[in-house]
């Protein structure tokens, strides 16, 4: 049980975050993913390559990766949950991709349509063309701490659908309390059932914070040594089973927290807080981060 | 480092809530008071006996007294800083009563005008007249994790005045993080030092949440077995340093936590929920819970 002294933090603003918010222009986008690469984070979801039928916010994708100004040593990734997708990301240009599986059986069939063996069946050829690029492949797990369908998801199915994406050549596998239901013993046993099967390096946790507890997940995870956290500037994201429900957990909250422990990312605080800010802008509300109000109201009121 | 099986949810919506918030009726204060003693908490802080010059808010706390109904087996308190305020929280019929220190010398000159030493010796008659009328005191030390004037607190100090407060009489010291700038290990070392001095079944943790740490701090903090929260309904309360940033850290969100980490509480939560959702209707702004707004969301879904 020992912290770890570095964390990647794992931005997926651009895309868990922005495909959760009405639709935002072109530019706003590109301007969000450009204030971001000059944050100091050096992994940013940039967009997804799916269906505009089923993720209008996601269709200009394409445009967002031809946009944006590239930075060396920032990793620019993409959604791809299948191989048409892949084939429009690597023409896009994105550095790695990801696919998106679930925990939950009910959640996999309404949410994709078919069940959790069948969603690994698919994935198997976008691994395989990936390989074939030498592009590394993340695969996210939904559902870890529960379900908006059928409530309670067993700790073993989480296991089993992470190992899975795991063998079948996922370098990390990212962990979603997509919901944000779950509480600190039950996402410290998920997390120490799974990295008994997956070493604890291969694993990032995705947090949402619609029960505000998201925080106190994470914090309770880190003397596993988990070191991978992904999350959204400004909370971008909102439930879409719970409307007006928050999202994602907050990068500014993620990192004030690590910073206050002592835990090196490399971010600038202020840099992600002006970031979000501008991209609320266009969204109409207020940034979903603790933080990040704290530092706004306090630039008002000093400056 | 064992778990809580039970923890007390001490209110104090209804006093360092509303103290922070624009007026409401007097008839508002009445009922949150009475939904408050519906929902099973145990313990309301249900106004404080100061200057209306300094506090309006909290003006008419005599007549919130006389008008609520008083439930057994819930003790209704009151803030009282000196020897007048006691004596108006006793012709209230105040149960117990409490005393506001700080930690921070830059604090206590800005805020009670005084040196912490002075301020000590301020409470001693208090805690004299109490004992003799065989009435508990609960002792607040604030800015235990940081100061908006002086910055860090030196633990030492934390520990001092808290030592002192319990050796003048408090039977529970409350730990406070007036500015919510806290972090996990920071709240952990700070608990384990005044743990050192005070018996930790005589203190409280009474997070702030401007920052978004609160409940992470208290998941932190709960291993080392304290059992006794603050919190406040709805997140009620500002942060007089940081306009528009949020206040103490949530009941229900304290409570869903605590919930799922199966420690008892004997509050119903969804009580809870509706009580924080009537005052903020008088407030006119919505709670600043998550629990609260995720399942007011799921309810206006669904139904």
């Amino acid at each position: 049980m020992a912290l770890p002294e570095r964390v990647k933090i794992v931005e997926v603003g651009p895309r868990d975050g922005l495909q959760n918010e009405q639709a935002v222009p072109l530019a706003a986008k590109i301007a969000l993913v450009d204030a971001l690469s000059n944050s100091g984070l050096d992994y940013i979801e940039t967009g997804a390559f799916v269906s505009p039928k089923w993720v209008p916010q996601m269709a200009a994708s394409g445009e967002v990766f031809a946009g944006i100004q590239r930075q060396s040593g920032i990793t620019y990734a993409a959604l791809t949950p299948n191989l048409k997708g892949f084939e429009a990301a690597m023409a896009a240009g994105a550095d790695e991709v990801a696919i998106f599986g679930a925990a939950s059986e009910a959640f996999s069939q309404r949410n994709i349509n078919c069940s959790i063996a069948e969603s690994l069946d698919r994935f198997a050829p976008v691994l395989e063309a990936a390989k074939a690029r030498n592009i590394q492949v993340r695969g996210y797990v939904s559902c870890v701490l529960g379900c908006p369908y059928q409530g309670e998801v067993p700790l073993e199915d989480v296991v089993f659908v992470a190992r899975k994406l795991h063998e079948m050549g996922c370098y990390e596998v990212s962990l979603g309390d997509t919901i944000g239901v779950g509480t600190p013993l039950h996402a410290q046993r998920m997390l120490s059932d799974v990295a008994d099967q997956v070493p604890i390096e291969q694993l990032a946790l995705h947090f949402h914070n619609t029960y505000g507890q998201a925080l106190a997940n994470i914090a309770s995870c880190l003397p596993l040594g988990v070191a991978t956290i992904d999350s959204a500037v400004a909370g971008l994201g909102g439930c879409p089973y719970a409307k007006g429900a928050s999202g994602n957990v907050a990068s500014e909250d993620v990192l004030y927290m690590l910073q206050g422990m002592g835990i090196e990312t490399g971010v600038n605080l202020d840099a992600l807080v002006q970031a979000g800010a501008a991209i609320c802008e266009h969204l109409q509300h207020s940034p979903r981060s603790q933080v990040a109000l704290a530092e706004l109201a306090k630039q008002q009121t000093t400056g």
